[in-house]
């Protein structure tokens, strides 16, 4: 769906197996996320500590968003009205049009934030670009993704990118089917466990985990007795996918 | 992207080239939509009616939708802020808490509308789809254009289904490469000649316009020279596929 480079003899590559595809997440695997959203989230409690507390705050932006999550999906827009729902919830409607209009305006910013890789980034990925087809696996907002991964400056190490509207098990076996990838040929790394790791180790696939510094509380899974490999360093993906396909 | 099916054997089926490809657009070719904004705005200069006539609030609506376009994108919940920032404009700040909270209302209340198919739309992609490859070819939200396709009731109908973020030229090679489809074999159906009909004659295929009875302002085309054929019934389409495919 993006406007990266993409290369439509993936069905014929697809049969020579000593390669794996490698799918990494985008928001907080790959550049920073969460934390955008979180001095967001500062700023709100800021514009609206005369009506509330920071953790009545908090609270409430959290029911809205849970609220609004099978409407609105995920992504800033849909923060943004949700920040706006807050704020009249909180100051029972006595919220001034331009407090609201600063809402809007924090919106805006993180749509025009700068990306800004984490640590490492650019490093692993080449490396693993060299050896195996990578596939940028990132949900959210459509034009806002891409217009992400164009400014990453990462779009051409990446064999395929799909944007997808939610990450279970479903999705990811649809994205394998189309391009043709054994699950047993297919790892992704990323920092949420809910999306990135438990629905592909739930087909068959593989999964590493690399934790961001914040996960935003509807990332947050329920993880039982599924194993998988957590890194602390995206460094250490190397050596894991070497070992994995060697 | 979406959760329709999807037939991984493609590139394989291209090859047979008795059978054309038949894009789809989503919004005002296949359901009713413009009609739904265009309801929405009249309840927003009802809701504003005090501050300015209508001329000035959809004016003021038009610019600002013009303005955010390309931060936001397409779809409903650019809308919902871009009303929100009109009513804060309009008023001069003066518009209140509740009255922004009914904007966000109207917002959700357009995203969760039931999907009203045009008149003769299943008959007629009924009929191509047992003679042709059916391809829809949507832009907008993502998510909201998968929960639309999923209510149409027609997924099942077509080969592929594309959301994109912006419908140029460089999108439909894109797509149409990916898919193993040669621009001869491709013929798109749509409602908007910018979006439907010249980027697809650009790139060397063919298009059918068949209007909606209302285009939004952001999609008027200005048309040089180009020759398409339009028709006003969307079951007239299948003759004219007929009589190319032949």
């Amino acid at each position: 769906m993006s406007g990266a480079p993409r290369d439509t003899s993936g069905a014929a590559k697809a049969t020579s197996c000593d390669k794996l595809v490698i799918g990494f997440d985008g928001d907080d695997t790959l550049w920073h996320n969460e934390q955008l959203f979180a001095d967001t989230q500062h700023q709100l409690r800021e514009l609206l500590g005369h009506y509330a507390d920071v953790a009545t705050i908090d609270a409430k932006l959290l029911e809205v968003e849970r609220r609004n999550l099978a409407i609105f999906g995920y992504g800033v827009k849909g923060f943004a009205l949700s920040m706006i729902e807050t704020a009249i919830e909180i100051s029972d409607s006595r919220v001034s049009a331009r407090d609201i209009h600063q809402i809007v305006m924090m919106g805006k910013s993180l749509l025009e934030h700068p990306i800004e890789l984490l640590d490492g980034v650019a490093d692993v990925v080449d490396e693993l670009a060299g050896r195996h087809r990578l596939m940028l696996v990132t949900k959210g907002d459509l034009m806002h993704q891409e217009s992400k991964i164009a400014a990453s400056g990462l779009a051409d190490r990446f064999w395929q990118v799909e944007i997808v509207s939610e990450k279970d098990p479903a999705t990811y076996r649809r994205l394998l089917d189309r391009h043709a990838v054994a699950p047993s040929d297919f790892v992704m790394i990323g920092n949420s466990v809910a999306s990135d790791v438990l629905p592909v180790l739930a087909i068959g696939a593989r999964a590493v985990h690399v934790p961001y510094h914040i996960t935003w509380a509807l990332e947050v899974a329920a993880v039982d007795n599924e194993e998988f490999p957590t890194l602390m360093n995206l460094r250490d993906v190397v050596a894991l996918v070497d070992q994995w396909s060697s």
